[in-house]
């Protein structure tokens, strides 16, 4: 039994025979690498203690998930014999799938897909299937296992249960999340009672298909509260005003990074470069496993001294933590404010994009980015997304049909526009 | 007033007007580079959940050094006033010195030192008093502020219990150390009641001199909680054999890399160059404040793919987490064992440091290095080491007088021998 | 400086000058009894942790009341120094009406409450402002003090900030209640965070009188958290149909004692009788302070052997925690079930009252009792209700008007009513 | 399954079917009599949350068993099977004594013990064998299984394994109650990391008899951690001055009971009566069930009344908690107080023995009350009472053999002296 203490869980195991193939795909470089990539990317700049990576979150994941198995097995009644037979079937497909559904991240957790315009899901599938040292491993493990990791984790895999324990609004990624950002960055939110969660968890039939749930008279009380700590997560932490500057300051980075590699003025690291100008492809994948976090890091530290002042005044702004600042909007309206901002860009001769950065978050805390995406396409296997709460009959009710917390949630979203600009630029236009 | 959550504190607080100083100082990019040096190393091998840095626990001891000195303030009784006046008067000075004690740690704390024989206390008093953006801010404060920093920090300030507060038994750095390195790697074993142990704080006299201690009757328990939670860290986290592994492993690295360098087939990244071969002097400074943990894990990664075997061996290894394993020595003694190396190492060739690493431990846990390492010197103002315990008259005593587990504890030295090698060579050399 | 160790504040600390009432006032036997009588009357009948009393929840108002007026006067503003005046002025008064905010509790907490008809808030002044030691202590302390407690308690005295600190939505009472008993029972429904609510305080003023609220960017999602943990305790804790069925078979215990003295058959406990005989008056407060939940167990244990077949098997029942179990309402309408039950009265000759319990649990979670009460009355100086968010100008809003989730709780009753029988009756009924 | 919160393991189960037994004992009166009886005695009069009773407790070690068996019937290992058969076969065995271990503790626990002379010890083996409910219960599941049950409460049943895991060093008992006391007196001394003790569980044998202890690699710093837990415990809080004064003044007020009563002039409460005339026999354990602290509460506060003045004084101090203060005997040596007690005596005419109570507690932290008094017995087979620690291959080891810290403090009795006097007699005597 290979033993791991973790602030959040306390004692993680790992059978060293039944669970070998989980060893083994940690061990990994490609695995190894989620070591630099800090979950929660930039927010350590508002939450210093925010300096878990994906690795610790990763292995989270996977702990929550074999107990979330390990509980809905045990369960018992005649009617539910096949669902938990499915699951024992499937028991290290899930783990697998735990284990590496972040694998695709890159530096700072998001920061590279606002440039690339390449979700990090991609990448990971990438990673699974494409020629790498974790696909390998996989494929030893038996031949077509790698293409079923990946089915689970972009949510088109047959078994229905398996997809909804990783992905949907009560799962083992959101549970270890919550607990484990809302304990590191020290912003108390995000708790929730795991042990009772676990303890209430059902399994059960909706519409002909195996679903997990909750008990509904035990359940509904943690239900609401599991739903509530992600929404006050949202709004305080992952979409602080800070974090979003600072996340918005790299991708300006990058760009301009690009422009003086385009006009021969600077030479771009061989890995950024590859995913930069030819993004995902299967000779890529490898640059992509060479970045990190120290990658990016390296780089800035670097081209804060370049003799492009654009570049090195955003890096130095970066590595000094002296972010751009919220523009207070309703002194003005928007129009008049980027008139004002395109004759200081004249005048400064800055181009208007280093100055004038636009955000736009929507936070809809009932619903996943990744169901959303999924729901615009085609594919009609998608999972269900709800939380469903079954009697001791087995009748079941989606979440949102009884509490009335959860259905004013649930169609809200909340959308928090913001302008970031350079202190000293706000202030002369303001002035004006 | 500046709030920072904390997952140690909960909330830590500056304020704008009064503590403006300590502001300015984390603003500065010197500061800031302490959010890249991870506060326990290579620990996170082992414990995965230590990824905290030096950024955030020189805040807690900021933070710890407030409460210390809020405490020691409000106590009653007229003969202790001089010594409460004292503390007053420095307050300042006592928070940035904390805030300051680490800002010398280089790349993974601690690696640097033992491949350059320069201890990151020199570089922390040389960015202090040296040409530095910290520097400035203190003088700019008040001009000779930053020797009186200094002072306190190498612990040859006048005021002994400034000096006391930062580095003793008993003080701001190893209150937050224990606890935060506790909670980070799940080890339970650092934790005590932070609360109890500020409620029983005491001042009082002892030879003449203002000392800091503890209340007799009430403070004797968790005087001996607080010793052992030190030991048992020890023991069992900062001596771990897979950290103490990778740290000999690296500094082989470096060793590996000088020698390709001087063999003009390796160039050093420039920082990096410069303090290998320079040291510490005061153009030196720079180089040393652009390291981070980042440079290193930037280079090992290049590195891993060098065309010299033994450099792409060592930081293959290093990225994989394939560390050397410990000899089970009492198999055979090390002479005989060493021999077999230098064969193997002929027969391989392979020079012998780099598959036989040896170790040496010392824990002595009613000590600090930092202490050990004074005492030898001439300096007879050294503050004392003891912990005191107060009465109600002002009697006193030390710890260890009274208390038979500390005195076991305190005259104790561990000594952990142990010899790392690659796995596949222990094998060789147990078979033959 | 006296100490006390604490479960949820961990150290509370009573300043043995300046706060000698408070000590005084803890002495005397009034005060002492509450160590007898159980913060949540029978709930540790299905959360056996629940074995808190009065005493020290009590204590932990003071202590937190404390922490409110000392957040609240170390604010810093011009406009706000009136209200801080104000506050540190009255101090004392704060901190005694919050330590004898439930003086007037008697057995079980709120079980007399049903059957005398007299609610524990009656008690509690009359203690304070009756002849009793208490009333002496407050009265030694000054002249007319007695009746300044009172007024804060009773929600009519001037100083609207006090009573609302004491009893309103967000007040010293409700933040030590939510911690103390979600802890006790070991449901952690109620958990919040402490610290950063007292981090957000504010004081302002609306409609020219001074409130006390929250800080309206930082504070909306603790005071959310804060209502919702108040609503879960309410639902799963507080109004749990074990815990309920327990108080209505005590009430029925009462009756069948009082008949049964009625009719000579049994004594009653003198000072039992007199509460039960001549309810509140000068002459029975000496009565009333000498109930505790010792008493009502003393009795409920004898009563079980008595001779009347009636109360022998209500108080047996009652030690062996055989409740009442709740009738599926649904499966009948509750006159056919009534009908029902009378005729099985009849046949086994007890007066339905005895098997047929009937409860309307109401639940209004953002609305507290005492302030249902008071609005219907003509006392038009009854402190507001709502939780106020201040912004940094000092604009104030509302709670419920800012949150949809609390607007929706706002609005929102929950009424549960409940049917409860001994449960081989309810067998006998279902069958027929 | 019967799922039960509590404020130290969160959730407690047990399982309807399997183990039904448990539950069946859980609803004996004699079982809920636990409810009215503090783990601590009076200790709440010194930590007042310390409110917490032993049926709390005993559901409590009856969890912490089952998880003991659980992890140790896990472990692998061809050579430990037998003994892993062992406890599997007698699991319900060792719940069931888990569950009972305390249920012959009478009023505040251990208060009636000094007065009676007889050991809450032989109370519970008196109700698990005599004409009780309890016995009822336990032999209709088996014939002859309370004697089996009495056998490892008393230490003399046959398997070594069930001894040590309810009562020895490290046993379910000292476990729960070092985590509950800890927790519920606010006192933090007693906490331990119960997921790593649990983890490093192993089983062995020594000597040719099974043995449970821990892994000797990881469980050193655990095994140190809880044996000084517990030290700490005893010495600030189980020995704590306050709470033995108040044990000692309880005393002399049943003395006082017991004489007035000989003089016809005080009816006791039958059940105590029958109890302290006629101590332990088959006809009086009816009588001991129906006492309870409400029992002792109920008519201490009826005696505080009473016309004998010195048993109204002792009353009234105590519901006062106005207890007698320890003199400080350095000033004079015992003889001489003792003279100046018995002119002091003489002259108020009341005994000395009411206004000089003697104390002598020793702590011994490695040892237990119950191993000593069986040690000192002729009984051979009473279990081996150290802390196994077993490496790899099976070879163990004693704690104290192996850890300074342990050995120290296994050798060491403190011994502390008391006296305790009315607060007015010490200064009477002082000043003479």
């Amino acid at each position: 039994m290979k033993t791991i203490r973790d602030p959040v869980h306390n004692i993680i195991q790992f059978d060293k025979n039944e669970e070998r193939l989980l060893l083994d795909l940690i061990d990994t470089l490609d695995f190894q690498r989620l070591r630099h990539i800090r979950q929660l990317g930039l927010t350590s700049f508002t939450f210093p203690g925010a300096e878990h990576t994906r690795f610790t979150h990763s292995l989270g994941v996977t702990h929550v998930m074999k107990r979330l198995l390990d509980k809905l097995t045990s369960l018992k009644g005649d009617n539910i014999q096949p669902f938990i037979h499915e699951l024992k079937e499937h028991r290290l497909l899930a783990l697998t799938a735990a284990l590496l559904h972040d694998i695709g991240h890159g530096p700072f957790s998001h920061v590279l897909e606002k440039t690339t315009k390449i979700r990090h899901e991609k990448w990971t599938i990438a990673i699974i299937l494409g020629d790498t040292e974790i696909h390998q491993v996989l494929e030893n493990y038996r031949q077509g296992f790698a293409q079923d990791v990946a089915d689970v984790i972009q949510r088109t895999h047959s078994s229905r249960a398996l997809v909804k324990l990783l992905s949907s609004q009560l799962d083992a990624d959101r549970i270890d999340y919550l607990l484990r950002d809302s304990k590191m960055t020290g912003a108390g939110y995000g708790y929730f009672d795991l042990e009772w969660l676990i303890h209430v968890l059902r399994i059960g039939e909706v519409n002909g298909e195996i679903e997990v749930g909750l008990d509904k008279d035990k359940g509904l009380s943690i239900a609401e509260d599991f739903v509530m700590a992600r929404y006050y997560m949202y709004v305080n932490v992952y979409y602080h005003k800070t974090s979003r500057s600072a996340e918005l300051l790299i991708d300006r980075i990058f760009e301009r990074a690009i422009e003086l590699n385009k006009e021969g003025k600077l030479e771009l690291p061989n890995d950024l470069y590859e995913i930069l100008i030819n993004g995902l492809n299967p000779k890529t994948i490898k640059n992509y496993l060479g970045l990190t976090d120290n990658t990016i890091w390296f780089y800035i530290y670097q081209w804060k001294d370049h003799q492009d002042p654009i570049l090195s005044d955003l890096c130095s702004r970066f590595v000094h933590r002296k972010l751009y600042k919220t523009v207070p909007i309703d002194q003005m309206n928007e129009m008049a404010l980027f008139e004002k901002v395109l004759a200081l860009s004249k005048e400064k001769g800055i181009p208007h994009q280093y100055i004038y950065l636009k955000d736009e978050a929507i936070i809809s805390s009932y619903e996943d980015d990744y169901i959303l995406r999924n729901e615009s396409s085609s594919n009609k296997k998608v999972a269900t997304e709800q939380i469903i709460l079954f009697d001791k009959k087995g009748n079941y009710e989606e979440l949102s049909n009884i509490s009335d917390t959860i259905r004013q949630i649930r169609n809200k979203k909340i959308f928090i526009p913001r302008i970031f600009m350079p202190e000293e630029y706000i202030k002369m236009i303001l002035k004006k």
